[in-house]
């Protein structure tokens, strides 16, 4: 399906060419003024949510990007066994600069104990709290927390509090559907992952490399 | 802000213990269900698109996931520059089992020379095929391609036609903005990265280690 309009059809290479190049040249103009304006430094607070896959994903190669930079970053995972093999051997290459907290017996589909649902949550809590408040660690994911914070399983009072009063350069990436108001209200960038397509749909099961 | 109903509120805590673990037990038998339906295993075609972040980030943990599962993994880039020293040096860990081919005078918001751009994207396209089909990769990046594809400095219908008779196992990821309808029902699974709120909004520049 080509866009292109009769006179646009009509054209000559050399007619295409030039009303390529003057096209490039206004969108480079335009881009570099809106760069020009940008001047804060911060941490940032990113929010990944929605349906769609991708959301721990994306914050997994944020770690991997920031890693390559020379960040140090940690991770606390708010549900257990969410990351399998393939992220975990690839982390320990870096292992000098990440730490990784899983829930212990954290929140899973397969508990269905509550409390000792809300107790894990609370000891990862606990630990969150540090990396977002240390001076030691550039980057942090939570990756998950939405989803403890939905069941109520924290305060998010508390939760926001510590996000709002964290070290000015500290970027924190939290993942998971269903992410509170309050939260993105709170973040500098949000993201939501829509699902388009998606393979369970004709019976493609979850495959090793892929989706864990 | 609680969305406890009233009824909710009045309960003993062992109620609300023995009402979750109802729920969390027919959810996971509901999931189970599903799971258990779920049998093909096959190469997956995965697009990204859409305005929001997350869609080259998203790709980026993929293929850091592949590796950690002992994966060898091929990469396109069709926008010059568009990864910078963090993906690099992440991806050094694994040079071993990583290729990564970016388009050499590439299309960049910098040029303005449609020519060179249609040359530099049929050279690369040329790369991505043969990573396409070869047996030895097993995850294709193809990174920006819906960029070029939107441009038409490639032929939809071979590059269509290529993804369609790839070796049934591998995996291949495109991204950009702007898929085109044919990739996305071609596709298995697609996720349009939607941006709630972005930091430009608010005057913040990019910043090292986490948008680069």
């Amino acid at each position: 399906m080509s866009d292109k309009s009769p006179a646009l059809a009509a054209m000559t290479q050399d007619e295409l060419d030039a009303r390529h190049a003057e096209k490039m040249k206004k969108k480079k103009a335009a881009r570099d003024k809106i760069l020009a304006t940008k001047t804060v430094e911060k941490g940032l607070l990113i929010v990944h949510t929605g349906k769609g896959k991708g959301k721990s994903t994306a914050a997994f190669g944020l770690v991997f990007r920031a890693l390559g930079n020379g960040m140090k970053v940690g991770i606390v995972q708010f549900v257990k066994g969410k990351w399998e093999t393939g992220e975990r051997v690839a982390l320990e290459r870096f292992e000098d600069r990440v730490t990784i907290t899983a829930m212990g017996d954290g929140f899973t589909w397969e508990t269905q104990d509550r409390r000792r649902d809300i107790e894990a949550a609370a000891a990862a809590w606990e630990r969150a709290k540090a990396l977002v408040m240390d001076d030691e660690h550039d980057l942090v994911l939570l990756d998950e927390l939405n989803i403890v914070l939905r069941y109520d399983y924290l305060d998010l009072a508390e939760v926001l509090e510590v996000l709002r009063n964290r070290p000015p350069m500290k970027h924190v990436v939290v993942t998971g559907r269903n992410a509170k108001e309050e939260l993105i209200e709170l973040a500098d960038l949000v993201t939501e992952m829509e699902a388009v397509k998606h393979p369970f749909r004709s019976g493609v099961k979850a495959q090793k490399g892929i989706e864990f």
